[in-house]
């Protein structure tokens, strides 16, 4: 069902679930259409049986990657052309993923690196929310230009609230999510960050319709919007959002 | 990545897009769990380039067919056991879908009949909100048992103002699917109905957070309850909802 206009995307979701469907929400959204028949083809393997990404880049293990090249790889076998990981984390091992199988993989990352150009935030003070493993792991390091690094991060304060908030999503107290990443932010913000980096799949679900969206930059919607100018091969008619 | 307890279940969707995140919504909201992997894997095959299905019923023909099992073997290729599609109408070929290929098919019909009974409204009157399609065809005719049938539905005043909500769903226009959709509710429970099956996976999306949830059986939701319990092999802890 892939059409001449468009890639067929795979989607390895489920790390968390929610963060996966908040993810395809946005790619409608960003998707030109008034139909049905306009909108993007995309397989989603929903598999949150991937053992955590923190615990193992915490623990020096690599219990997620071969589970999560078996997702790619039965995507491959579906039919997609290319494929994202709804999940920051798990960028850790983007570059074996990409290696060992045969599937172009975006990365989230580069993602926000564009988000962060198209939203003229190269001279403001930039924090990054993620988890533990996102930010052992480097997955930010050295790819978002030199105008956005080093990044800020929070003390073990704000950690913990990123963490609390993370963990309350995926256990579907949207509310508590809610409100600990807001008292995150705000400690981010007294402490000088002016753009903050949503740099879990959970922190967008967690901070929609708040106040301080539009002074952060969303990791699900740049992958969205990286996902469907990929997906076009014309490349030139991607909804601004 | 399926674990000795579930069975992987595929989502055939896209018709339309937003009606699938829905449904993928209420499966990840009806899963008892409280980390990523309790939760559901799925697969979901987003295919909004199938044929409008209500113009393919009212003009006598099977556009819809072909691809629609194309995508019900792509799932089975990517290995899942069970197939559910949330799109009434597309159940005009439920008999035909489930000959044709191998995969055990839920029938949504089924599930909003289960609902139903649940809900104990077996003494109450009952209209179907639905595409032309989905009435043309008798997708719920002779399924939901005597207690409920004949179904009430509306008159062509309340179809146009049906057809325009789910057109304004799958258009991104929510705001007037909301409006139309209440419209049109309203004037079936002026004409008597108790209770509204919402018969169009759009239908709900153009509901939500309304006052009149709770008086009408949502199709999607329904759906989505036999999903998760289908998809459990021991069938005992589908969470309340």
């Amino acid at each position: 069902m892939n059409d001449s206009t468009r890639r067929l995307i795979g989607v390895l979701g489920g790390m968390g679930p929610m963060a996966t469907i908040d993810f395809m929400a946005k790619v409608v959204a960003l998707t030109p259409a008034t139909c049905d028949q306009a909108h993007m083809p995309l397989i989603v393997h929903q598999v949150p049986q991937i053992p955590d990404r923190t615990a193992a880049i915490m623990g020096g293990g690599d219990a997620p990657l071969a589970p999560m090249l078996a997702g790619l790889r039965r995507l491959a076998r579906a039919g997609v052309e290319l494929a994202v990981i709804p999940c920051n984390t798990a960028h850790h091992w983007h570059a074996q993923l990409s290696q060992l199988q045969e599937l172009p993989l975006l990365h989230i990352a580069e993602a926000v690196r564009q988000e962060l150009i198209l939203s003229g935030a190269h001279d403001k003070k930039v924090a990054l929310m993620a988890t533990r493993g996102t930010h052992l792991a480097g997955v930010y390091s050295g790819r978002l230009g030199a105008a956005f690094e080093p990044l800020m991060t929070g003390d073990e304060a704000v950690q913990n609230l990123v963490d609390a908030s993370i963990a309350a999503v995926k256990g579907g107290d949207l509310a508590q999510g809610t409100r600990a990443a807001l008292e995150a932010a705000d400690r981010l913000f007294a402490a000088g960050a002016e753009v903050l980096i949503l740099g879990c799949t959970e922190l967008p679900v967690a901070l929609a319709n708040t106040a301080i969206q539009d002074r952060c930059i969303d990791s699900t919607l740049a992958l969205a919007r990286l996902c469907v100018k990929e997906s076009m091969r014309d490349d030139t008619n991607v909804r601004a959002a």
